[in-house]
């Protein structure tokens, strides 16, 4: 540990002073101890670090090699075991200084695979026992675990859904002791994300049975849990397209239908990520309040997409205005419970210096916090709620209390408009006149 | 009638001598007495014409006035009611000389609306009394109908999913008389298109208020049908982003969620639209697989979108390999039953001419004509089958089917892992082969 | 004039008190008076109201019809010509309370279209009288002018590019026609938007005589503009995909490249369009920096679109992230001279009180206004324009120096990297440090 | 070459029987022997394979490892120098399988990178030599070559266009020995590929300055060609969107504007590839047809994209339908001169065995071959064209030929529609007949 304490520059808790130069870390509005309704905003936001993005990757893309290993020191330790040591050492040095208090990982980004399961499990132990030391020592915990099932080659035409049993069983025994480690972490949600859960080409697919593959799957993993009496939360995080071209997961209703199908919906919530949302067709808000409507509202991947690119480009999400909206509806569905904001986002390419790391999660957690507060003032107002509330009034009494009742049908509600309602009146939707409320809450 | 029989030129049933002018109109593939396996190739491809892109609509687009209008000498008729019964008989002559067996509408697609619903109800009654003798005068059947509850300003914010009350009350009295007519003229089919049954913006929806509107209409509608004893399937066609920006509908996994989370997944089937389809961001073919994978399957809108466009424009689809594909599915699932080939599809605004409106459809229906012989063969031949039936093959014994029949854990998989299978042997998914096998089918 | 006053609601300049209900109309951040470096703000943003969008449009779309003029009462004024009347006296009214120096028109806009060219003509010649006492009495100026090549349909295959040489000339009458009103309106610019010309299918087009008409078109445009002393500055205005296919002015790119092929860069400038940079895959800030490095930066068209839709949906633009990015990019060029931000933007088709277009412009109004203050302050403190000046400081001397010079070429440089330079030493972008550099301006 | 002789199965070359099993490795299209208008198809249609998919990658994405290695034998040929010559081999004993007369490279793909530029151009002059001897043996020639300018992080923030002007001298040192080496193995063309010539943000870019220093490297290429006596054809190959978020060379129109504002249009053409023209927004055609009018069609990267997807899938096209339509336009053109077709596209991931490669080039180049003699059947037929021809007639004659001469403007084309036009008469623009013609030659 102590050699890992050198690796980054301090950061200032708050004091910030403005962007003079690129060394200038600090928030400007994330502050963890600050206390607002008995809780700090640690504890308001639970934010979390993604270890791929953050530590195991090296910035490759499909044109061209990695970039960002070379500039930090902690990747020249020696073996893969000494380096995924060295870089654990390194992580968590960073989360305390991010002042993060919580990480999430997949089995494979913090240990090497080895030659055979057997040994890939004994490498993962040996991570393991280094990560709850870490754990213990610096007080960060473990949002949630899972296990990488579309990395390996194996896994090429899928995990659960691939039309080999036998890469199933694989798959089986490697979420088995992901689930094990993730107890074991403490780990308070263990994802699903549908990695190669899809198929490239109808022409050699059973989808049927593909799906029903994937529900055995999930079934099997509740079991497991139940055995061995890991309590947290389970989620699926939705994805569509990338990287198999029709990915099971599509998004938060597709996952509904599946869960619903197969009798799983009441095991399952949603880890819901931005840039899954928009590639998917709709709004992060949307997702969410698909999900909270169902009650299934569980964890947020945090990051964003460019909308004019057509894949999950992971970047820190910086725009305030798509982030008040989201916390809006998170705020109203009541929060996020065991979840949190996993920072699922990585570093430009060109963004090669150890500080971009710091610039990235510091933009990224300010704009979250900055929204936060911006989303408990535009509720502790009420003003959106009130005009929502007064837009639908007319289901509160009458036959619009009936209708929502059950206790009146077509006959009644004809005889009504012919004899006694006649023609409705249109009411403006008043879109524009919200936007620039929403503004004089963005921009003073 | 006589006088509608004088609009369109002849039409030579089969035999087609090859597009030497843009006058010949007669079908290449399509034969609709030809038999297949003991029934007409009318009888299976049950197509049908949309009365509201072939008669009603005039061309018109958002940046410009309707085109097609003026070469259509009925539309001169006089008043909006003589109009709407000369274009019926247009509609019915062009109906028999393309040899279409059905037709579907929409309320307001065949009758003017009055000045009151009552008034409305009258004039669709003098309407539908007409259509009633010209379907049994031609035999001309109802695939299905359905109501328009978009057009009119009244439901510019949603019909059952309308903030007011008074709107969804009207919403139900209109589709209370569109059952009724549905019923009167033999409609197998009843559909439900979400025309504005979403949002604009979340700042003044309550999406989960809205959703159990939809839904305590949609079990109203239920209802009525067992009291009137209509018998016909009830649809949900599925559709995203248009006209509304966020459609509850989006695609045909949204509609299971929505189906199952209201109880309503016994009364619905889907009606998939092709171009629906695409602007979710799936393939026809998935669309239809998906539904198929749930017993959901129910008819088939029949038109195509442009993919670099981003909007619906309900083109003839004269695709051979995409309608093969479609057709194998629809096939493998058992056909479509109560449902058909309805082509929702309109001629582009330059396409004035009125032998224009033949050559769409010629082009319509030989195309989905050719390809549903080509999947009978491909099915027939029974290679693609074969070749995915030995993908799946290790789930049809031993631990894979142990896996199937919910008989085996994660750790027993995980002994078997461990212990005896070791690591999975990749196989080749063959795209590019099964690739050139279509192809062979498609071009010879 | 009198009646027309009476229309809309009082607007306050400046004292805004908060939104605290929906008749708040007044503005945040603009207020026309207020004096920045020698120009008042109505100088610096020289706004503009799109008159077809605010006035002639009634809020109709493909799935239904309009909603807006039936809450209008000049809309019931009597025949075509006195509401086209009463209409421009509710808009000289509008445009004073709202505040914007300037308008602008189509010609079908303004004045309705006649059986005959020459009808059509005298029509919008009684009009154009009017407009210009209008001008005249509240000193309202007219941005830009155009002439509606796509709306009639004579034009559904395009204008200057029609395959039919009569319907070009029809169209040369008709733009001669408008450069003469507009010049008499004394518009400080006419833009060419290219409404229908380019093409559906390549299956009855040949493009490049289509071009070849449309730059024969130009010319004359030019000519004729010399002819008559027009000094308005001429624009193209790029748009892809709608309404026809495929558009000739796609982006600014390729208007660039037309207009280089055909020798007419030195006349036009280009009128660039946020909802149509984002359709063709550009950003806004792309196109304004492409035309600006040609010197061809001309105006603006305000709005924005949705990018999760595929289509042009015109709505106010309030994101004050994507404007100030856009502003410092016109800052940066110098800024539009002649040209401004014309508000080509409709409320949403539900927002149909009158006060919507008011809340809808306050709202364009103020982000804009806001982007100006926010750009000029970035700018003041120079620490992005610093950052990418050194970001490229090695060009501004030595080898680097004679690169830009044309000085040097592959040997020499090739010699330089083998013997003296060898290896580059990468440099962080620092992407994300820039990003929250941005969000310390926007977010205080 | 004995050794690599033996890697891959025999194909036999026009017996092909039916896809009766995966091993059926036969052409049904193209037979490079036979002879039409008095050139073999080989002649006519120039195939060569891309050594950086087919050879080269290994199937990794962004979400996994390679897959296609494992099952290549001379893959583990020793170090990497050892494993460059054997895959060389392997790679012509291909070409002459799949009976290619072109193979196209990237300097890179052939030779590993050494630790000096120096060192890099030792090894690649070594693979060269060998190059040269297997085209010598083989017959199979260099359709083109070009420089990786793009993998290596040095060239993270682009090559020409990096602010570094180190970078400049590196890309220019390495596109010297590229155009050295392909003048040495006879290359018929070179392609610049603007791999990460663009820009992740504005807010670290000089657009302009970027664009220059692109201008004076392209220069530089045409005087050193001119210097060494490089004959061959210069092109851009455009790509919008992918590494970098904005890439310069767009599409095919951005490429024009950026050559005319250049003063470069002369010495370059275009390689136009499918998939990127569709990731432009555009068709494979209008891309083909842009480039055409301008006399600047030089070659085509044959592959297609998947349109449902936002990234360049690099797929191998077996779309008779859009590459008929494409052949169309090419052999209007008068064909692609000393370009050819090259197959920039790569086997699935999954598709691992060696004969997929077999099946993905077959499956390709039988398309094209089909394709090809429907397009000269079409062109034969001359009905598109006649088609097209009438719907123009009308610039032929009178005031349209007047119109294309220049001799005529805006007051002589007014008076002919006031006085003796008056309103043109519409039109069809027949495109549903249209499609319908085109699958009467698709499918019999």
């Amino acid at each position: 540990m102590k050699k890992a304490r050198l690796h980054f520059p301090r950061i200032r808790p708050i004091a910030y002073e403005g962007p003079t130069s690129s060394s200038a870390l600090a928030f400007r509005h994330y502050n963890p101890e600050e206390v607002i309704d008995g809780k700090t905003m640690a504890q308001h936001m639970r934010f979390s670090i993604a270890y791929w993005h953050t530590f195991a990757s090296d910035g490759r893309d499909q044109f061209g090699a990695g970039t960002l290993h070379q500039g930090r020191p902690w990747e020249r330790s020696g073996d893969a075991m000494s380096v995924a040591l060295a870089r654990l050492d390194a992580g968590f040095e960073f989360f305390q200084k991010i002042q993060a208090p919580f990480w999430c990982f997949h089995d494979r980004d913090i240990a090497p695979e080895g030659r055979s399961l057997a040994e890939s499990n004994r490498l993962l132990d040996r991570v393991v026992a280094h990560a709850k030391e870490l754990q213990k020592e610096t007080g960060i915990k473990l949002l949630w675990g899972t296990a990488n099932l579309f990395s390996n080659p194996r896994y090429m035409s899928g995990a659960s859904t691939n039309p080999d049993a036998h890469v199933f069983a694989y798959a089986a025994a490697q979420v088995k002791k992901a689930l094990e480690v993730t107890k074991q972490l403490g780990g308070e949600n263990y994802v699903f994300w549908g990695g190669r859960e899809g198929y490239e080409t109808l022409l050699n697919t059973n989808l049927k049975r593909e799906q029903d593959h994937l529900a055995a799957f999930l079934h099997m993993a509740v079991d497991y849990a139940k055995e061995i009496g890991f309590k947290g939360q389970f989620l699926i995080e939705p994805k569509p397209k990338e990287p198999t071209k029709h990915q099971y997961d599509f998004d938060v209703a597709s996952g509904i239908a599946f869960l619903r199908t197969y009798g799983l919906e009441k095991y399952f919530k949603f880890n819901i990520e931005t840039n899954h949302a928009t590639l998917a067709g709709h709004t992060f808000s949307h997702e969410i309040e698909v999900a909270a409507s169902q009650g299934m509202l569980g964890s947020i991947d945090a990051n964003t997409g460019d909308l004019l690119l057509g894949w999950d480009t992971d970047q820190f999400n910086t725009d305030v205005k798509e982030l008040t909206l989201a916390m809006v509806s998170i705020l109203k569905a009541g929060g996020l419970g065991s979840g949190g904001f996993n920072f699922d986002a990585k570093v430009r390419r060109q963004s090669i210096d150890l500080d971009d790391l710091f610039h990235a999660h510091i933009g990224g957690m300010d704009a979250y916090a900055l929204a936060f507060k911006i989303a408990r003032r535009i509720l502790a107002d009420g003003k959106f709620e009130q005009f929502v509330a007064d837009r639908y009034a007319s289901f509160d009494s009458d036959y619009g209390r009936d209708i929502e009742k059950g206790r009146i049908g077509f006959k009644e509600l004809n005889k009504l408009v012919l004899n006694k309602l006649g023609e409705p009146k249109p009411r403006s939707g008043k879109q524009e006149y919200l936007e620039n409320l929403l503004n004089s809450y963005l921009h003073g």
